[in-house]
Protein backbone atom coordinates (compact mmCIF):
# COMPACT_ATOMS: atom_id res chain seq x y z
CA UNK A 1 0.00 0.00 0.00
CA UNK A 2 1.37 3.19 -0.75
CA UNK A 3 1.95 6.07 1.65
CA UNK A 4 -0.97 8.39 1.04
CA UNK A 5 0.78 11.34 3.12
CA UNK A 6 3.72 11.11 0.78
CA UNK A 7 1.66 11.27 -2.22
CA UNK A 8 0.43 14.31 -0.46
CA UNK A 9 3.29 16.31 -0.06
CA UNK A 10 3.85 15.38 -3.35
CA UNK A 11 0.63 16.72 -4.70
CA UNK A 12 0.95 19.75 -2.58
CA UNK A 13 4.49 20.92 -3.77
CA UNK A 14 3.27 20.69 -7.63
CA UNK A 15 -0.46 22.51 -6.62
CA UNK A 16 1.61 25.24 -5.18
CA UNK A 17 4.58 25.79 -6.88
CA UNK A 18 6.96 25.33 -4.11
CA UNK A 19 8.00 23.52 -0.99
CA UNK A 20 7.77 26.21 0.91
CA UNK A 21 3.98 27.00 0.26
CA UNK A 22 3.50 23.10 0.17
CA UNK A 23 4.40 23.02 3.96
CA UNK A 24 2.17 26.02 4.79
CA UNK A 25 -0.47 24.46 3.24
CA UNK A 26 -0.34 21.09 5.16
CA UNK A 27 1.21 22.68 8.33
CA UNK A 28 4.97 21.16 7.94
CA UNK A 29 8.01 22.72 7.35
CA UNK A 30 9.64 22.71 4.05
CA UNK A 31 11.98 20.35 5.44
CA UNK A 32 9.45 17.50 6.73
CA UNK A 33 7.65 18.24 2.68
CA UNK A 34 10.85 17.54 1.50
CA UNK A 35 11.75 14.39 3.49
CA UNK A 36 8.31 12.75 1.95
CA UNK A 37 8.93 13.64 -1.70
CA UNK A 38 12.93 11.84 -0.92
CA UNK A 39 11.08 8.77 0.60
CA UNK A 40 8.45 8.76 -1.98
CA UNK A 41 11.33 8.86 -4.72
CA UNK A 42 13.99 6.25 -2.61
CA UNK A 43 10.85 3.70 -2.51
CA UNK A 44 10.20 4.02 -6.60
CA UNK A 45 13.71 4.58 -7.49
CA UNK A 46 13.45 7.57 -9.45
CA UNK A 47 12.87 11.26 -9.17
CA UNK A 48 9.67 12.63 -8.78
CA UNK A 49 10.17 15.93 -9.61
CA UNK A 50 12.26 18.51 -11.52
CA UNK A 51 13.28 21.82 -10.47
CA UNK A 52 14.40 23.30 -13.95
CA UNK A 53 13.46 25.49 -16.13
CA UNK A 54 10.28 24.85 -14.00
CA UNK A 55 9.32 22.77 -11.27
CA UNK A 56 7.34 20.30 -12.14
CA UNK A 57 6.13 16.26 -12.07
CA UNK A 58 8.37 13.69 -14.27
CA UNK A 59 6.45 11.75 -15.99
CA UNK A 60 6.69 9.35 -12.70
CA UNK A 61 5.56 11.63 -10.46
CA UNK A 62 3.26 12.32 -13.07
CA UNK A 63 1.27 8.92 -12.54
CA UNK A 64 1.54 9.18 -9.26
CA UNK A 65 -0.60 12.75 -9.53
CA UNK A 66 -3.32 11.28 -11.56
CA UNK A 67 -3.18 8.30 -9.39
CA UNK A 68 -3.67 10.30 -6.04
CA UNK A 69 -6.09 12.74 -7.80
CA UNK A 70 -8.58 9.74 -8.52
CA UNK A 71 -8.23 8.39 -5.04
CA UNK A 72 -9.18 11.65 -3.44
CA UNK A 73 -12.14 11.27 -6.01
CA UNK A 74 -13.01 8.41 -4.77
CA UNK A 75 -12.91 9.28 -1.17
CA UNK A 76 -15.26 11.87 -1.75
CA UNK A 77 -17.57 9.82 -2.66
CA UNK A 78 -16.90 7.24 0.48
CA UNK A 79 -17.96 10.89 2.92
CA UNK A 80 -20.92 11.10 1.14
CA UNK A 81 -21.58 7.47 1.62
CA UNK A 82 -20.60 7.74 5.21
CA UNK A 83 -21.34 11.20 6.59
CA UNK A 84 -20.34 10.52 10.51
CA UNK A 85 -16.65 10.35 8.72
CA UNK A 86 -15.58 14.37 8.70
CA UNK A 87 -15.77 15.70 5.56
CA UNK A 88 -13.26 18.18 3.97
CA UNK A 89 -13.82 20.15 1.32
CA UNK A 90 -12.54 18.80 -2.25
CA UNK A 91 -10.90 20.86 -4.54
CA UNK A 92 -10.75 19.82 -8.25
CA UNK A 93 -8.42 20.39 -10.91
CA UNK A 94 -9.76 21.52 -14.27
CA UNK A 95 -8.02 22.48 -18.27
CA UNK A 96 -10.16 25.12 -19.69
CA UNK A 97 -10.29 27.37 -22.64
CA UNK A 98 -10.23 30.65 -21.91
CA UNK A 99 -13.08 31.83 -23.71
CA UNK A 100 -15.38 29.82 -21.59
CA UNK A 101 -13.71 31.05 -18.31
CA UNK A 102 -14.32 34.62 -19.41
CA UNK A 103 -17.68 34.31 -20.43
CA UNK A 104 -20.41 31.44 -19.12
CA UNK A 105 -18.07 28.90 -17.03
CA UNK A 106 -19.00 30.92 -13.47
CA UNK A 107 -22.57 31.52 -14.24
CA UNK A 108 -23.20 27.41 -15.22
CA UNK A 109 -21.49 25.86 -12.23
CA UNK A 110 -22.05 28.53 -9.73
CA UNK A 111 -24.51 26.84 -7.51
CA UNK A 112 -23.17 23.24 -8.02
CA UNK A 113 -19.90 24.76 -6.28
CA UNK A 114 -21.82 26.81 -3.28
CA UNK A 115 -23.77 23.19 -3.12
CA UNK A 116 -21.50 20.78 -2.74
CA UNK A 117 -18.35 23.07 -1.22
CA UNK A 118 -15.85 22.52 -4.70
CA UNK A 119 -13.10 24.75 -4.68
CA UNK A 120 -11.34 24.65 -8.65
CA UNK A 121 -8.04 24.80 -9.79
CA UNK A 122 -8.79 26.42 -13.29
CA UNK A 123 -5.59 25.66 -15.58
CA UNK A 124 -6.13 27.77 -18.70
CA UNK A 125 -5.13 26.25 -21.96
CA UNK A 126 -6.46 25.47 -25.48
CA UNK A 127 -7.16 22.37 -26.78
CA UNK A 128 -4.37 19.83 -27.24
CA UNK A 129 -2.60 21.29 -24.44
CA UNK A 130 -5.34 20.91 -22.17
CA UNK A 131 -5.90 16.97 -22.96
CA UNK A 132 -2.37 16.27 -22.63
CA UNK A 133 -2.26 18.14 -19.05
CA UNK A 134 -5.34 15.75 -18.45
CA UNK A 135 -3.41 12.51 -19.23
CA UNK A 136 -0.25 13.43 -17.29
CA UNK A 137 -2.14 13.59 -14.37
CA UNK A 138 -2.19 17.43 -13.83
CA UNK A 139 -6.08 17.54 -14.61
CA UNK A 140 -9.31 15.79 -14.09
CA UNK A 141 -11.41 17.13 -16.57
CA UNK A 142 -10.89 19.39 -19.35
CA UNK A 143 -13.36 21.97 -21.11
CA UNK A 144 -11.94 21.97 -24.86
CA UNK A 145 -12.94 22.31 -28.73
CA UNK A 146 -11.50 18.38 -29.34
CA UNK A 147 -14.43 15.94 -29.64
CA UNK A 148 -12.38 12.49 -29.18
CA UNK A 149 -11.59 11.44 -25.66
CA UNK A 150 -8.11 9.84 -24.70
CA UNK A 151 -7.58 6.77 -23.15
CA UNK A 152 -9.71 5.82 -20.27
CA UNK A 153 -11.98 9.11 -20.50
CA UNK A 154 -15.06 10.14 -22.04
CA UNK A 155 -15.95 13.30 -24.15
CA UNK A 156 -19.49 14.91 -23.80
CA UNK A 157 -20.50 17.93 -26.04
CA UNK A 158 -21.32 20.50 -23.82
CA UNK A 159 -22.06 24.28 -25.45
CA UNK A 160 -20.68 25.99 -28.94
CA UNK A 161 -19.07 28.97 -28.86
CA UNK A 162 -19.88 31.68 -32.01
CA UNK A 163 -16.92 33.67 -33.41
CA UNK A 164 -17.61 36.48 -34.98
CA UNK A 165 -15.34 38.89 -36.86
CA UNK A 166 -15.69 42.27 -34.91
CA UNK A 167 -13.89 45.85 -34.80
CA UNK A 168 -15.10 49.57 -34.24
CA UNK A 169 -16.42 51.14 -37.13
CA UNK A 170 -13.69 53.42 -37.91
CA UNK A 171 -11.36 50.55 -37.98
CA UNK A 172 -13.82 49.22 -41.09
CA UNK A 173 -13.70 52.81 -42.27
CA UNK A 174 -10.06 52.74 -42.27
CA UNK A 175 -9.07 49.39 -43.21
CA UNK A 176 -12.31 47.73 -45.40
CA UNK A 177 -13.90 50.98 -46.64
CA UNK A 178 -13.09 48.71 -50.08
CA UNK A 179 -14.52 45.90 -48.64
CA UNK A 180 -12.98 42.77 -47.63
CA UNK A 181 -10.49 42.52 -50.52
CA UNK A 182 -7.30 40.61 -50.70
CA UNK A 183 -5.31 44.20 -50.18
CA UNK A 184 -7.30 44.97 -47.39
CA UNK A 185 -6.37 41.99 -45.49
CA UNK A 186 -2.53 42.35 -46.82
CA UNK A 187 -2.87 45.27 -44.52
CA UNK A 188 -5.30 45.24 -41.75
CA UNK A 189 -3.81 44.20 -38.76
CA UNK A 190 -6.05 41.15 -37.11
CA UNK A 191 -5.90 40.25 -33.25
CA UNK A 192 -4.68 36.65 -32.68
CA UNK A 193 -4.72 34.69 -29.49
CA UNK A 194 -1.89 33.02 -29.76
CA UNK A 195 0.29 30.72 -32.21
CA UNK A 196 -2.17 27.74 -32.05
CA UNK A 197 -5.25 29.82 -32.84
CA UNK A 198 -6.58 28.96 -35.81
CA UNK A 199 -9.69 30.95 -36.18
CA UNK A 200 -8.29 33.90 -37.82
CA UNK A 201 -6.80 31.58 -40.71
CA UNK A 202 -9.94 29.79 -40.60
CA UNK A 203 -12.29 33.14 -41.34
CA UNK A 204 -9.86 34.29 -44.01
CA UNK A 205 -9.95 30.57 -45.98
CA UNK A 206 -13.61 31.54 -45.87
CA UNK A 207 -13.46 34.11 -47.58
CA UNK A 208 -11.02 32.87 -50.37
CA UNK A 209 -8.23 34.49 -48.47
CA UNK A 210 -4.86 32.85 -48.13
CA UNK A 211 -2.16 34.83 -48.16
CA UNK A 212 -0.30 36.04 -44.77
CA UNK A 213 -1.60 39.33 -42.83
CA UNK A 214 -0.30 42.10 -39.74
CA UNK A 215 -1.75 40.52 -36.74
CA UNK A 216 -1.16 40.95 -33.31
CA UNK A 217 -0.61 38.03 -30.45
CA UNK A 218 -2.61 38.69 -27.49
CA UNK A 219 -3.23 35.38 -25.18
CA UNK A 220 -6.27 37.40 -22.87
CA UNK A 221 -9.86 37.00 -23.82
CA UNK A 222 -10.58 39.92 -22.18
CA UNK A 223 -7.48 41.65 -23.34
CA UNK A 224 -8.46 40.78 -27.01
CA UNK A 225 -12.24 42.54 -26.43
CA UNK A 226 -10.21 45.58 -25.16
CA UNK A 227 -8.14 46.20 -28.18
CA UNK A 228 -10.15 45.30 -30.95
CA UNK A 229 -12.41 48.00 -28.79
CA UNK A 230 -9.64 50.70 -28.76
CA UNK A 231 -9.71 49.97 -32.74
CA UNK A 232 -6.03 48.67 -32.90
CA UNK A 233 -7.26 45.53 -34.83
CA UNK A 234 -9.97 43.42 -35.86
CA UNK A 235 -10.40 39.42 -34.47
CA UNK A 236 -12.81 36.78 -34.05
CA UNK A 237 -14.31 37.38 -30.61
CA UNK A 238 -17.39 35.07 -29.10
CA UNK A 239 -20.38 37.11 -29.45
CA UNK A 240 -21.72 36.09 -25.70
CA UNK A 241 -18.57 38.15 -24.52
CA UNK A 242 -19.17 41.36 -27.28
CA UNK A 243 -22.85 41.40 -27.00
CA UNK A 244 -22.72 44.85 -24.56
CA UNK A 245 -20.60 46.66 -27.48
CA UNK A 246 -22.30 44.98 -30.59
CA UNK A 247 -25.95 46.36 -28.69
CA UNK A 248 -24.47 49.51 -28.80
CA UNK A 249 -22.67 49.44 -32.03
CA UNK A 250 -19.36 50.13 -30.32
CA UNK A 251 -17.83 47.06 -32.35
CA UNK A 252 -19.28 45.53 -35.62
CA UNK A 253 -19.40 42.65 -37.70
CA UNK A 254 -17.78 42.86 -40.47
CA UNK A 255 -18.78 40.14 -42.00
CA UNK A 256 -21.94 38.83 -41.66
CA UNK A 257 -22.96 34.79 -42.51
CA UNK A 258 -19.10 34.61 -41.87
CA UNK A 259 -19.25 33.45 -37.92
CA UNK A 260 -17.74 30.43 -37.17
CA UNK A 261 -19.10 27.92 -34.34
CA UNK A 262 -16.57 26.14 -32.16
CA UNK A 263 -17.99 23.15 -29.90
CA UNK A 264 -17.35 22.89 -26.73
CA UNK A 265 -16.79 19.12 -25.13
CA UNK A 266 -16.20 18.21 -21.73
CA UNK A 267 -13.37 15.35 -21.12
CA UNK A 268 -13.38 13.37 -17.86
CA UNK A 269 -11.82 10.23 -16.19
CA UNK A 270 -14.55 7.16 -16.69
CA UNK A 271 -13.89 6.51 -13.37
CA UNK A 272 -13.34 9.53 -11.77
CA UNK A 273 -15.90 9.48 -8.74
CA UNK A 274 -19.42 10.85 -7.83
CA UNK A 275 -18.11 14.79 -7.62
CA UNK A 276 -16.98 14.61 -11.26
CA UNK A 277 -20.31 12.55 -12.62
CA UNK A 278 -22.71 15.32 -10.63
CA UNK A 279 -20.79 17.81 -11.94
CA UNK A 280 -20.90 16.53 -15.80
CA UNK A 281 -24.28 16.44 -15.50
CA UNK A 282 -24.68 20.07 -14.07
CA UNK A 283 -22.86 20.94 -17.19
CA UNK A 284 -25.00 18.39 -19.95
CA UNK A 285 -27.98 19.94 -18.29
CA UNK A 286 -26.73 23.68 -19.10
CA UNK A 287 -27.01 22.74 -22.56
CA UNK A 288 -30.15 21.30 -23.29
CA UNK B 1 29.56 38.89 -38.92
CA UNK B 2 26.71 37.67 -37.96
CA UNK B 3 23.92 35.84 -41.00
CA UNK B 4 20.63 37.70 -39.84
CA UNK B 5 18.51 35.14 -42.14
CA UNK B 6 19.43 32.28 -40.00
CA UNK B 7 18.99 34.58 -36.35
CA UNK B 8 15.61 35.54 -38.27
CA UNK B 9 14.54 31.81 -38.59
CA UNK B 10 15.64 31.09 -35.09
CA UNK B 11 13.23 34.13 -33.49
CA UNK B 12 10.46 32.87 -36.15
CA UNK B 13 10.74 29.35 -34.62
CA UNK B 14 10.05 30.32 -31.30
CA UNK B 15 7.79 32.95 -31.70
CA UNK B 16 5.36 30.78 -33.75
CA UNK B 17 6.19 27.45 -31.96
CA UNK B 18 7.15 25.66 -34.76
CA UNK B 19 9.13 25.32 -37.52
CA UNK B 20 6.06 24.56 -40.58
CA UNK B 21 4.47 27.83 -38.82
CA UNK B 22 8.01 29.77 -38.96
CA UNK B 23 8.41 28.67 -42.60
CA UNK B 24 4.79 29.92 -43.09
CA UNK B 25 5.53 32.92 -41.61
CA UNK B 26 8.88 33.53 -43.74
CA UNK B 27 7.71 31.95 -46.53
CA UNK B 28 10.52 29.25 -46.61
CA UNK B 29 9.71 25.48 -46.90
CA UNK B 30 10.38 23.57 -42.75
CA UNK B 31 13.79 21.92 -44.25
CA UNK B 32 14.74 25.36 -45.18
CA UNK B 33 14.37 26.32 -42.07
CA UNK B 34 15.22 23.64 -39.99
CA UNK B 35 18.90 24.05 -42.43
CA UNK B 36 19.35 27.84 -41.09
CA UNK B 37 19.25 27.05 -37.40
CA UNK B 38 21.48 23.69 -37.89
CA UNK B 39 23.89 26.13 -39.83
CA UNK B 40 23.94 28.80 -36.80
CA UNK B 41 24.37 26.08 -34.31
CA UNK B 42 27.25 24.08 -36.16
CA UNK B 43 28.62 28.19 -36.19
CA UNK B 44 28.29 27.96 -32.34
CA UNK B 45 28.98 24.75 -31.50
CA UNK B 46 26.07 23.98 -29.41
CA UNK B 47 22.00 23.46 -30.07
CA UNK B 48 20.29 26.63 -29.67
CA UNK B 49 16.65 25.14 -29.58
CA UNK B 50 15.47 22.26 -27.12
CA UNK B 51 12.30 19.96 -27.84
CA UNK B 52 11.67 18.66 -25.51
CA UNK B 53 9.22 18.96 -22.93
CA UNK B 54 8.48 22.28 -25.03
CA UNK B 55 10.20 23.95 -28.52
CA UNK B 56 11.90 26.63 -26.44
CA UNK B 57 15.81 28.42 -26.70
CA UNK B 58 18.85 27.41 -25.01
CA UNK B 59 20.59 29.58 -22.64
CA UNK B 60 22.84 30.49 -25.83
CA UNK B 61 19.94 30.57 -28.37
CA UNK B 62 18.26 33.22 -25.92
CA UNK B 63 21.29 35.63 -25.88
CA UNK B 64 20.99 35.54 -29.82
CA UNK B 65 16.91 36.64 -29.60
CA UNK B 66 18.14 38.93 -27.31
CA UNK B 67 20.46 40.71 -29.52
CA UNK B 68 18.56 40.11 -32.93
CA UNK B 69 15.67 41.75 -31.02
CA UNK B 70 17.53 45.33 -30.01
CA UNK B 71 19.16 44.76 -34.12
CA UNK B 72 15.78 44.94 -35.12
CA UNK B 73 14.60 47.84 -32.94
CA UNK B 74 17.83 49.60 -33.99
CA UNK B 75 17.19 49.11 -37.54
CA UNK B 76 13.05 50.27 -37.52
CA UNK B 77 14.47 53.71 -36.00
CA UNK B 78 17.03 53.58 -39.15
CA UNK B 79 13.84 53.26 -41.89
CA UNK B 80 12.64 56.29 -39.79
CA UNK B 81 16.10 58.17 -40.23
CA UNK B 82 15.80 56.90 -44.09
CA UNK B 83 12.31 56.78 -45.23
CA UNK B 84 13.74 55.51 -48.78
CA UNK B 85 14.42 52.21 -47.23
CA UNK B 86 11.40 50.06 -47.73
CA UNK B 87 9.64 49.89 -44.31
CA UNK B 88 8.42 46.70 -42.65
CA UNK B 89 5.87 46.49 -39.94
CA UNK B 90 7.44 46.26 -36.85
CA UNK B 91 6.80 43.66 -33.80
CA UNK B 92 7.17 43.92 -30.46
CA UNK B 93 7.03 41.65 -27.38
CA UNK B 94 6.10 42.81 -24.46
CA UNK B 95 5.54 40.76 -21.21
CA UNK B 96 2.89 42.10 -19.13
CA UNK B 97 0.16 41.53 -15.75
CA UNK B 98 -2.82 39.76 -16.85
CA UNK B 99 -5.29 42.49 -15.11
CA UNK B 100 -3.37 45.24 -17.17
CA UNK B 101 -4.38 43.67 -20.52
CA UNK B 102 -8.07 43.28 -19.52
CA UNK B 103 -8.42 47.10 -18.33
CA UNK B 104 -6.44 50.36 -19.23
CA UNK B 105 -3.51 48.88 -21.55
CA UNK B 106 -5.34 49.05 -24.87
CA UNK B 107 -7.09 52.11 -25.13
CA UNK B 108 -3.90 53.56 -23.35
CA UNK B 109 -1.50 52.56 -26.48
CA UNK B 110 -3.81 52.38 -29.05
CA UNK B 111 -3.26 55.45 -30.93
CA UNK B 112 0.40 54.64 -30.46
CA UNK B 113 0.10 51.30 -32.26
CA UNK B 114 -1.76 52.69 -35.26
CA UNK B 115 0.34 55.86 -36.23
CA UNK B 116 3.40 53.75 -35.23
CA UNK B 117 2.12 50.58 -37.50
CA UNK B 118 3.02 48.80 -34.22
CA UNK B 119 2.16 45.28 -33.81
CA UNK B 120 2.14 43.62 -30.49
CA UNK B 121 3.22 40.22 -29.28
CA UNK B 122 1.84 40.22 -25.29
CA UNK B 123 3.02 37.86 -23.17
CA UNK B 124 0.88 37.37 -19.65
CA UNK B 125 3.27 36.89 -16.91
CA UNK B 126 3.52 38.25 -13.76
CA UNK B 127 6.21 39.84 -12.05
CA UNK B 128 9.01 37.87 -11.27
CA UNK B 129 8.32 35.21 -14.68
CA UNK B 130 8.02 38.65 -17.02
CA UNK B 131 11.25 40.23 -15.64
CA UNK B 132 13.22 36.67 -16.44
CA UNK B 133 11.58 36.73 -19.84
CA UNK B 134 12.99 40.01 -20.38
CA UNK B 135 16.67 38.94 -19.08
CA UNK B 136 16.47 35.99 -21.57
CA UNK B 137 15.67 37.93 -24.74
CA UNK B 138 12.81 36.83 -25.00
CA UNK B 139 10.47 39.77 -24.54
CA UNK B 140 11.98 43.83 -25.28
CA UNK B 141 10.01 45.25 -22.54
CA UNK B 142 8.12 44.15 -19.30
CA UNK B 143 5.22 45.53 -17.28
CA UNK B 144 4.56 44.53 -13.97
CA UNK B 145 5.19 45.61 -10.30
CA UNK B 146 8.45 44.93 -9.04
CA UNK B 147 10.46 48.18 -9.13
CA UNK B 148 14.09 46.98 -9.92
CA UNK B 149 15.47 47.26 -12.97
CA UNK B 150 17.26 44.13 -14.14
CA UNK B 151 20.83 45.18 -15.28
CA UNK B 152 20.90 46.84 -18.31
CA UNK B 153 17.58 48.45 -18.30
CA UNK B 154 15.60 50.97 -16.69
CA UNK B 155 12.53 50.62 -14.85
CA UNK B 156 9.77 53.84 -14.93
CA UNK B 157 6.17 53.67 -12.49
CA UNK B 158 3.54 54.10 -15.03
CA UNK B 159 0.70 53.75 -13.08
CA UNK B 160 -1.14 52.09 -9.80
CA UNK B 161 -3.74 49.75 -10.03
CA UNK B 162 -6.64 49.72 -6.72
CA UNK B 163 -7.57 46.40 -5.86
CA UNK B 164 -10.82 45.82 -3.80
CA UNK B 165 -12.56 43.04 -2.23
CA UNK B 166 -15.42 42.41 -3.78
CA UNK B 167 -18.33 39.73 -3.34
CA UNK B 168 -22.00 39.62 -4.04
CA UNK B 169 -24.25 40.76 -1.31
CA UNK B 170 -25.57 37.39 -1.01
CA UNK B 171 -22.47 36.25 -0.53
CA UNK B 172 -21.45 38.42 1.93
CA UNK B 173 -24.75 38.23 4.02
CA UNK B 174 -23.83 34.05 3.53
CA UNK B 175 -20.70 34.09 5.06
CA UNK B 176 -19.60 37.51 6.49
CA UNK B 177 -22.93 38.31 8.06
CA UNK B 178 -21.13 38.43 11.50
CA UNK B 179 -18.44 40.71 10.10
CA UNK B 180 -14.98 40.39 8.79
CA UNK B 181 -14.15 37.62 12.00
CA UNK B 182 -11.43 34.71 11.67
CA UNK B 183 -13.68 32.02 11.70
CA UNK B 184 -15.53 33.61 8.73
CA UNK B 185 -12.43 33.86 6.64
CA UNK B 186 -11.46 29.90 7.58
CA UNK B 187 -14.59 28.92 5.87
CA UNK B 188 -15.27 31.69 2.98
CA UNK B 189 -14.14 30.64 -0.16
CA UNK B 190 -11.28 32.86 -1.67
CA UNK B 191 -10.55 33.19 -5.33
CA UNK B 192 -7.11 33.45 -5.69
CA UNK B 193 -5.02 34.48 -9.28
CA UNK B 194 -2.58 31.67 -9.00
CA UNK B 195 0.31 30.69 -6.45
CA UNK B 196 2.49 33.42 -6.74
CA UNK B 197 -0.74 35.73 -5.86
CA UNK B 198 -0.54 36.88 -2.72
CA UNK B 199 -3.33 40.11 -2.89
CA UNK B 200 -5.46 38.35 -0.75
CA UNK B 201 -2.66 37.07 1.76
CA UNK B 202 -2.02 40.54 2.22
CA UNK B 203 -5.63 41.65 2.17
CA UNK B 204 -6.27 39.11 5.25
CA UNK B 205 -2.80 40.05 7.47
CA UNK B 206 -3.94 43.71 7.18
CA UNK B 207 -6.75 42.51 9.27
CA UNK B 208 -5.21 40.41 11.69
CA UNK B 209 -5.87 37.31 9.89
CA UNK B 210 -3.04 34.48 9.14
CA UNK B 211 -4.63 31.25 9.33
CA UNK B 212 -5.67 28.99 6.39
CA UNK B 213 -8.70 30.25 4.39
CA UNK B 214 -10.30 27.76 0.96
CA UNK B 215 -9.42 29.31 -2.24
CA UNK B 216 -10.32 28.47 -6.19
CA UNK B 217 -7.43 29.58 -8.29
CA UNK B 218 -7.88 31.19 -11.75
CA UNK B 219 -5.81 32.20 -13.85
CA UNK B 220 -8.03 34.52 -15.72
CA UNK B 221 -8.67 38.24 -14.88
CA UNK B 222 -12.15 38.00 -16.63
CA UNK B 223 -12.62 34.75 -15.04
CA UNK B 224 -11.83 35.76 -11.65
CA UNK B 225 -14.42 38.61 -11.47
CA UNK B 226 -16.94 36.34 -13.59
CA UNK B 227 -16.67 33.82 -10.50
CA UNK B 228 -17.14 36.88 -8.23
CA UNK B 229 -20.33 37.86 -9.96
CA UNK B 230 -21.42 33.91 -9.48
CA UNK B 231 -21.01 34.16 -6.07
CA UNK B 232 -18.75 31.52 -6.13
CA UNK B 233 -16.07 33.22 -4.00
CA UNK B 234 -14.87 36.52 -3.08
CA UNK B 235 -11.64 38.49 -4.32
CA UNK B 236 -9.01 41.48 -4.93
CA UNK B 237 -10.35 42.52 -8.38
CA UNK B 238 -9.61 45.85 -9.81
CA UNK B 239 -11.84 48.60 -8.97
CA UNK B 240 -11.28 49.51 -12.08
CA UNK B 241 -12.35 46.36 -13.94
CA UNK B 242 -15.68 45.72 -11.50
CA UNK B 243 -16.66 49.60 -11.84
CA UNK B 244 -19.87 48.90 -13.82
CA UNK B 245 -20.82 45.72 -11.49
CA UNK B 246 -19.93 48.11 -8.18
CA UNK B 247 -22.17 50.92 -9.59
CA UNK B 248 -24.85 48.45 -10.24
CA UNK B 249 -24.77 46.68 -6.60
CA UNK B 250 -23.82 43.32 -8.02
CA UNK B 251 -20.69 43.48 -6.59
CA UNK B 252 -20.38 44.77 -3.04
CA UNK B 253 -16.81 46.26 -0.94
CA UNK B 254 -16.60 43.70 1.66
CA UNK B 255 -14.16 45.67 3.44
CA UNK B 256 -13.91 49.69 2.76
CA UNK B 257 -10.61 50.80 4.03
CA UNK B 258 -8.88 47.83 2.98
CA UNK B 259 -8.47 48.00 -0.82
CA UNK B 260 -4.80 47.96 -1.87
CA UNK B 261 -2.81 49.43 -4.37
CA UNK B 262 -0.68 47.40 -6.97
CA UNK B 263 1.87 50.12 -8.56
CA UNK B 264 3.30 49.23 -12.03
CA UNK B 265 6.68 49.90 -13.56
CA UNK B 266 7.59 49.40 -17.47
CA UNK B 267 10.96 47.91 -17.62
CA UNK B 268 13.12 48.19 -21.00
CA UNK B 269 16.24 48.15 -22.26
CA UNK B 270 18.39 51.32 -22.37
CA UNK B 271 19.86 50.82 -25.61
CA UNK B 272 16.41 49.67 -27.25
CA UNK B 273 16.30 52.58 -29.87
CA UNK B 274 13.63 55.35 -30.36
CA UNK B 275 10.40 52.96 -31.31
CA UNK B 276 10.38 51.42 -27.49
CA UNK B 277 11.70 55.32 -26.06
CA UNK B 278 8.11 56.60 -27.73
CA UNK B 279 6.21 54.31 -26.36
CA UNK B 280 7.63 54.40 -22.94
CA UNK B 281 7.15 58.45 -23.08
CA UNK B 282 3.60 57.30 -24.32
CA UNK B 283 2.95 55.37 -21.01
CA UNK B 284 4.50 57.93 -19.06
CA UNK B 285 2.26 60.42 -20.73
CA UNK B 286 -0.69 58.34 -19.16
CA UNK B 287 0.38 58.34 -15.93
CA UNK B 288 0.62 61.95 -15.22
Amino acid sequence: MLDYKLLQALASVVENGGFERAGDALGLTQSAVSQRIKSLEVRLGQPLLTRHPELKATPAGQKLLNHFQQVQLLERDLHHAIPTLTEESSRLRIAINADSVATWWAAAIGDFCRREGLLLDLVIEDQDVGLKRMREGDVAACLCSNSQPIAGARAVPITAASYWPLATPDYRNHYFSDGLTPTAFESAPAIIFGPNDQLQHRFLAGLGYHGRFPFHLCPSSEGFVQMARAGIGYGMIPEMQARQWIQSGELINLAPGHELTVPLYWHFWRHSGELLQRLTRTLQTMSQ
